[in-house]
């Protein structure tokens, strides 16, 4: 099947696109580099180098014998985007190209409406060049668990029977998102579903957790097939933030309680989820959503796996609780049902003990190059004007 | 009170403007033109003149002895915004600026882009204008009752309690909008309500069904004080076209089987009750949801009453059911919670055969200048380019 890839020089993205490309898909990456110029920008780096793009698609056709096809684009500049689609006729399209970190679309108004207009814009872009260019395909759309935030009822894949006053009807599950981010996924979902329904599209939206692992069976093949490994405080998700706070001996930095619950995943079944939703594709016009989760922990719970397991490999590891930035409940009900994407056949690499040793050694090895200012949050969701600076908000004593 | 009026020479934005003003509100009127500019750029026009924002602002002074500010601005660009906000420093601000018609962001990808960024960007910026100028001010919000779709249980004002799996919560209304335009506005209301969570910041949202009328008490008292009367398929809600077409011998052009229900609210009681949401601000934090309707009718029974007012006063009324050029359901339940705004005190102004007779009497008065070719849809929600010059959708037999 013909695969394009939007974001495909991603974290998630380019591993999806060898993943797919090792299962014998024709694939292509479309990518504007945003995520390497942010790093650039702000002096950040990955800890795992990567290599550039032509690199790890030249690489990949000498291991592999397979042929990527690489485009240089932007969602939300429309005469590229229909290039790729005319060019490569896509049957489905995986949709990554977003703005994807919370504490980046909270830092000041810029960069709040730099994610709305990014993510939005460019998703509305995409949906036009289906439907103008490959009316057929199908759309899979990356979305997040985020986008539910944490009412107190159980989480339902996407939509909820609701019973009211004598009368039911089966209805868009009810969204409390919390960042310009997140509200620009739920902004996506509800334009897709719109176009589904009126052009006959069809979508798979899958809610992804938090996204977890250094690696994927591809990935490994050779370290110019290496994804990014973010452990910033833009960036860095939860747990691979803790492997690397415990690799240099900084504190974990858990925020406030820690009580806050969410869903996770491995990266090696995030590939898979997206591979299971494309097999087995939604009728025209349909929009469906898939909760792309396998097992939820506390932000404490998780914290307190990373040390246990950097305590067994002798490190010094402890827990701090620091202000929490955002603004979210951190005692709350969270039960969520994640049985499509089972149903489809994912079988679950369940976080262990191993998988945090893997991504604590993975630091240990680069510990060199980590900056320790990044690891310390100064983005806070109250205030309107937010440095990333690190020096700014740290005193002087800790940066040593 | 110091009232900004985002939007404040609209259809609705201006008559709000001099209401609150003849109540003794300070009032400040900010807009860029662009429903001006869009009736440049297609030849169209409002049916009853209407006079530039400074010489109605001008003969308002002379008539009344009162003042109002003019800003010339656009929410998209916050300089401008924010010298209103600093300069003005609101209590209140009442938010009309967006482009506010379903089928104009149907018209092709540009138009659909064009939307949701003024739309949503804008009301970022009015949200990050308030936390960083007028923290304390009160957002009145002109959402619409079209983000809720039509479900097939009673729409509630803004939230739903959902009993769910022995659980139960209080969650926003699931939406189901039916246009890029009416996206737009879920969008915002998500986007406000985490505004009003993180900063406090308190925010009315008052979902309005269709507004029909020709004037307020106040625009009524001068020529100069008219405010714009829209007829064209763009613009033109579907009571104030049903008159025109009345008046000039066209059939009243139902779409499909007119089984379509919509609240419809008299424009002399939006602009009360904004002045109600006002009087009785929400707490700070706190995201509250009026809906701003008195009544409802299928889109085929407000037919027939025009084509009974139109044969009383001697008319040659007709009905015919045209192709539905929107995607929507012709048959559904309707039934909708608004006793917020009755509870405050609102005392609707019921449709009846006069505001219809005035109306049509209106469009009698003015038929000289009626340009026919703009009463018949040519926006199809089905298509991806479409155009809105009436001539190429037309035979040109109609044109006559």
């Amino acid at each position: 099947m013909r695969i394009l890839i939007l974001g495909g020089d991603g974290y998630l993205g380019w591993p999806q696109a060898i993943y797919l490309s090792q299962k014998g898909h024709e694939v292509a990456v479309f990518d504007n580099l945003a995520r390497r110029q942010f790093d650039l920008k702000h002096g950040l780096d990955s800890l795992v180098p990567i290599y550039s793009m032509q690199r790890r698609v030249e690489r990949w056709a000498e291991i592999t014998g397979k042929a990527i096809t690489r485009f240089h684009g932007d969602t939300v500049d429309y005469p590229s985007l229909s290039r790729a689609f005319q060019e490569f006729q896509p049957e489905a399209v995986v949709h990554f190209a977003e703005q994807r970190a919370a504490p980046y679309s909270m830092i000041d108004r810029e960069h709040a409406v730099f994610t709305q207009h990014n993510n939005v814009i460019g998703t509305l872009n995409v949906c036009y060049a289906i439907k103008d260019y490959a009316p057929a395909a199908h759309l899979v759309k990356l979305g997040t668990m985020g986008e539910y935030g944490t009412p107190n009822i159980d989480i339902e894949e996407g939509f909820i029977e609701i019973h009211h006053k004598g009368r039911s009807d089966v209805l868009p599950f009810p969204k409390q998102p919390g960042s310009f981010y997140h509200l620009s996924k739920v902004h996506d979902s509800h334009n897709i579903m719109f176009c589904c329904r009126i052009w006959g599209m069809k979508s798979t939206d899958l809610n992804q957790g938090v996204v977890y692992g250094a690696d994927t069976y591809e990935t490994a093949l050779d370290p110019a097939l290496a994804t990014r490994f973010d452990y910033d405080q833009v960036y860095g998700t939860a747990l691979n933030r803790f492997c690397i706070q415990a690799a240099i001996g900084h504190p974990l930095t858990v925020y406030g309680s820690g009580g806050q619950t969410r869903g996770y995943i491995n990266i090696k079944d995030t590939v898979r989820c997206i591979e299971l939703a494309i097999q087995s594709p939604p009728a025209a016009g349909e929009f469906r959503v898939f909760n792309q989760i396998t097992e939820w922990f506390s932000v404490k719970d998780l914290a307190e796996r990373v040390q246990r397991v950097g305590q067994r490999l002798g490190l010094d590891v402890m827990l701090d609780s620091i202000r929490n930035p955002r603004v979210e409940s951190e005692n709350h009900h969270y039960n969520v049902v994640h049985t499509k994407l089972l149903d489809l056949g994912l079988q679950p690499h369940l976080l262990d003990e191993a998988e945090i040793e893997h991504m604590i050694k993975l630091a240990l090895r680069y510990q060199d190059q980590i900056d320790r200012r990044q690891v310390m949050p100064t983005v806070n969701w109250r205030e309107t004007e937010n440095s990333i600076t690190p020096e700014a908000a740290l005193p002087q004593a800790a940066l040593a």
